[in-house]
């Protein structure tokens, strides 16, 4: 993707959220011109597959393969992203852990509002559970939006009896749909991505008039969140979003469970994508690596 | 030490916090007795030596030596503990880096009180600069008294005009002296260590009649955090000093510093002295020694 692409698309999501089928076709189309323009490792392989009813893209090492299973759900605010957008993170996760991964390819927003997407995610942890997968050998990990599914597909999995998984990933997770986090206003102009009017476009075509005030839309504010797994949240300083994690972790923590919130200055949404090319996006993978490898082996 | 003097110790961390001379030898040599109980990890080389006037510890791997200096300050109020008490700690961050640490040990209270611990610490920053050791290959690593040592030396350092280290490591610090968080009062009974009583009277001893507002003495709540390095802040929920670590971490993250607040739930105050007994002691180690490598290495 040229500079000029890549321009016009911030241009597209700052100006115009969408709102007709034509614009969320453009947006989905140029999103993933950007995010499949990030470099992937090599030594991966990839291969169609379906979990829970949905198609899915399982991304494999080609060597020093550990068991386990890391069920990725991919970002772009409910409404655009795949799993071959999401490519990049998953590859990064899966070059680095040596853990295999399905990423999913959930129910998008304006068609299949809230709660499609969660729906789908849980029946894919659902199926993992049924294939005979031990619990405690499954990471959820998310980007944005698909960071906070990490999240609410738990806290879906809870409410359906459900075994918790070994632990939750989070690369700038949403988790509060009725956007009142402090860094909505006070990053505004510092996030190079977002504007607070254009999530909230895409935010509306998720909700579909549903209340956001509950804890699968808004976990970051609102629900109980005993009994989650251990946690790693990464975010950037640079992002609109910080204070979803910020709060969801101080939540998180006064719940007793395990969290590490990873914040890096200067870097804006989803900076890990920029592996190879940034540093603290490598670091801060290598970090998230760790920490899947020791929920992992903790079985 | 047995589980009576074990139980000794903390009553009389509890009931009596030190007040005559010979109430405090005797916490001094409980403490000792307490902490060099704990596993030491094999193949590491301990050497008496000085650095910035004060008598100091070098600790060093036997092998897989990496460049860099961890300058390790320990636990222990300002009060009590010296390098040994803090072997353990020292050692394992040592043998899991293969990087060399020097552990000072810096005046206490109350013959010395604040700021004499700071002033040695800093001397002894200053020392390894003056010795042509790169500010980008020192991280600066402390347990509880020690990892507030590790904050406010930077602090101080920034002052004296002389560069930042690469990073900070500290487990369960102690960054409010004024003694206000919340878990001040709702932990007391579910840490096994402290009561806010015991924490008084320690602290006197160290501020001596000072005021403890102010940046050096309570930087969870006071001064400017601007310009210090990426920082890695381990604490568990079962602790008074919970809401030090993440007061803190909220100002030095709105002060645009990178800081990972790493919290695990249900263990007590610096719980990474379980090593080699406790999983979450070892993971937490493991993630501290990531974080070091990654910081020394970004030079």
């Amino acid at each position: 993707m040229t500079r000029q692409q890549r321009v016009s698309l911030d241009t597209a999501l700052r100006e115009h959220p969408p709102a007709t089928p034509e614009s969320i076709e453009e947006i989905r189309s140029g999103f993933a011109a950007f995010m499949t323009s990030m470099a992937v490792p090599g030594g991966v392989h990839r291969e169609a597959t379906t979990l829970g009813g949905r198609p899915a893209l399982s991304v494999r090492a080609h060597r020093d393969e550990h068991s386990g299973t890391i069920l990725y759900f991919h970002g772009g605010s409910f409404v655009f992203g795949s799993p071959e957008t999401a490519i990049s993170l998953t590859a990064n996760l899966v070059v680095r852990t040596g853990v295999p991964a399905v990423s999913l390819d959930y129910r998008l927003a304006p068609e299949n509002p809230f709660p499609a997407a969660i729906e789908d995610c849980l029946a894919a942890y659902q199926e993992l559970l049924e294939r005979g997968t031990d619990p405690a050998a499954i990471v959820l990990a998310g980007d944005s939006a698909g960071g906070g599914l990490a999240v609410t597909t738990c806290l879906a999995a809870r409410a359906a009896g459900l075994p918790m998984p070994a632990g939750i990933v989070a690369f700038s997770p949403g988790l509060d749909a009725t956007r009142t986090g402090g860094s909505m206003r006070s990053k505004e102009g510092i996030d190079p991505f977002f504007t607070k009017d254009g999530l909230d476009g895409t935010g509306a075509l998720y909700l579909a008039g549903q209340d956001p005030r509950q804890e699968l839309l808004s976990p970051a504010i609102v629900g109980d969140l005993a009994g989650l797994p251990p946690m790693l949240l990464q975010a950037g300083t640079n992002e609109l979003l910080l204070d979803d994690a910020t709060r969801f972790a101080d939540r998180a923590r006064a719940a007793e469970v395990d969290v590490i919130l990873d914040v890096v200055a200067g870097v804006p949404h989803v900076f890990q994508a920029y592996a190879g090319t940034l540093g603290e996006a490598d670091d801060a993978l290598d970090r998230a690596a760790l920490f899947v490898g020791q929920r992992l082996r903790n079985r």
